[in-house]
């Protein structure tokens, strides 16, 4: 008998966990045999890979060689399934698109789940199972996990807290201080879809069904965009605070103003009109499937075919410059041609969205 | 004016967060103004270290040289303050700890929080300023962090899930798959201090005042440990499910058998009379500034020794030995010189206890 299976014969004491029909109880945070079973049969039957499979509290994998990027998320999103994804693939690409922003390679996740006592197995199968896949996408493995379960009406069913571990591939610093006059801002595709999607969902809007989240990992556009424009300064994937709070942080982080075009931001009419219809702003909302990329003018081109050439980018474009007045400040030149500023989000427009 | 001035003004628009008086909001968790004022205000002030305060959505730090150990835990204790810690303690020690346990010291941590609504600032100032401390006990930086918000009556205050990276000292491979017949059992001090500390302040027992949590970071015992005891089998912290199920998991993932001395094992009077008077039994009731090393014969008393000179392993014993005899199995001598089965903790016996 291999050392897996009398684990898993010792811990399940024979019977197996009804998946179809049974809930998640106490005893299944508690550390004892219905924590292990809980593992064995639902999280380690799908997540599998050489190191998860190692089985112990913590897991061992190879050096990396090139300086290391880490990222975590808490996602909260509600409801927990929604079109174009749910809390599980949400919980994979959050965290990998935080990584690859460093411009790295991600390699590695951890995930930690807070159950609530008496959510369906069933759907935390779901769950699990499109973390599995989104994560064989992104081409990283949830090599480490913890468990743990609160009263019922404590939680909201399911929160997944990931940290992703990666390599960086450039050569230089990538963040939000690297900004510079004359670069160029790329999004990679139409912006607020994640946002609004869950905002519809949660409104019960009937209208809003054309709507889909842009959830999806970033990691390979990445690769792409570090391979055609080297000299890259920025990566930010613009979620909670939507585009226009991400470039106030850009332009406070790097003391440099930055001009927007509102005729060149590629927005969705759905998008536009959900936001019409309950007076929010899409420059605020969020998605969990784009990239701004930063760009000196000489590479923003190649920069932008890179983008495009990937499955998530095709709907990529250049929507503004980097300029040295107003630093900390960015505006927009609107549809009509006059000016505005685009402040920070400072209310509460769109809770629980990740 | 430096960038992070410039941010940190940006972002605030000029009022402070009230700290003192102030309660965690909605806003705080939605990407915006307020999230970055309370990152700044609070997190950033006490965590600061080079790598975090890059304040990018991750961290960009050297290359990782050997073996690269990760773990990750979710924390869900309530009490949130206990005697002798609270959830910002647990939450550094409980994942520096299962970095330990790989053989590894722990470098680096993740923090991700997730807030309730209403939560008072200073309690959570407080569990910050505890991690902070914590990790520069434990040697750690908590360089990166994640902040979500649910409404009030979901969560209980504060939950964190962290992650632990760190490198691999031991040479070979430590894990619960390889203890061997002939080695010895370690304890490294008295058993289920931490979660009869929890339980008893849940049941609001008064007899329970010198009850003090054993909550504390065991990275620099295990290096002690690998430095007298180089060939050490496994090292296991005997959290949730307590000494007994951690002895069950491995003895099945190593196919062995291991013979307890209940005579050997030390547990403090204070926690033998808690656990007499809650029906608990101390062998399933949680360690959080405990581990179990298993070691060669030749080499137990060397580590015995590594350990006890540890200012968190002075009450540390040689408590049993692993066997060819009964593969899968946990059996005690008891006092009265019988011999018992040590079964896995089946039912719910300490929820929420880590």
């Amino acid at each position: 008998m291999t050392e897996n299976n009398l684990k898993r014969e010792r811990a399940s004491s024979g019977r197996r966990l009804d998946i179809l029909r049974g809930a998640v109880e106490m005893t299944h945070g508690s550390g004892g045999r219905a924590s292990a079973q809980l593992i064995g049969e639902l999280f380690a039957k799908h997540l599998t890979n050489e190191w998860l499979d190692q089985g112990h509290d913590g897991a061992v994998m190879p050096p990396i060689t090139r300086p290391v990027a880490v990222s975590c998320d808490a996602h909260v999103v509600k409801p927990l399934f929604f079109p174009g994804g749910d809390i599980g693939r949400l919980a994979v690409t959050g965290t990998v698109n935080d990584v690859a922003m460093c411009g790295a390679k991600p390699l590695w996740l951890s995930a930690a789940f807070i159950l609530e006592e008496g959510f369906p197995l069933k759907d935390l199968e779901k769950i699990v199972q499109s973390m599995a896949e989104t994560a064989r996408e992104a081409g990283v493995a949830v090599v480490t996990g913890d468990t743990k379960v609160v009263e019922k009406g404590h939680g909201d069913g399911v929160y997944i807290a990931t940290t992703g571990i990666g390599e960086r591939l450039a050569g230089h610093m990538i963040s939000g201080a690297q900004a510079r006059p004359g670069d160029r801002v790329i999004v990679s595709g139409s912006i607020g879809d994640h946002g609004m999607t869950v905002m519809s969902l949660r409104e019960d809007m009937t209208f809003g069904t054309d709507l889909k989240s842009d959830c999806a990992p970033l990691g390979k556009m990445v690769e792409r965009i570090l391979a055609a424009a080297p000299s890259t300064h920025v990566l930010r994937d613009p979620t909670r605070g939507g585009l226009g709070t991400t470039l106030n942080e850009i332009a406070a982080e790097s003391v440099v103003g930055i001009t927007l075009h509102e005729a060149a931001i590629p927005v969705k009419d759905e998008v536009r009109a959900a936001c019409e219809f309950l007076g929010l702003d899409p420059l605020y909302s969020a998605c969990e499937g784009r990239l701004i990329a930063i760009v000196p003018e000489a590479e923003s081109e190649a920069a932008l075919a890179a983008i495009q050439s990937d499955s998530h980018g095709t709907g990529a474009a250049i929507i503004g410059e980097v300029t040295a007045e107003n630093p900390g400040f960015v505006e927009m030149v609107t549809l009509m041609g006059g000016r505005r500023m685009v402040d920070w989000l400072t209310g509460e427009q769109l809770p629980r969205i990740c």
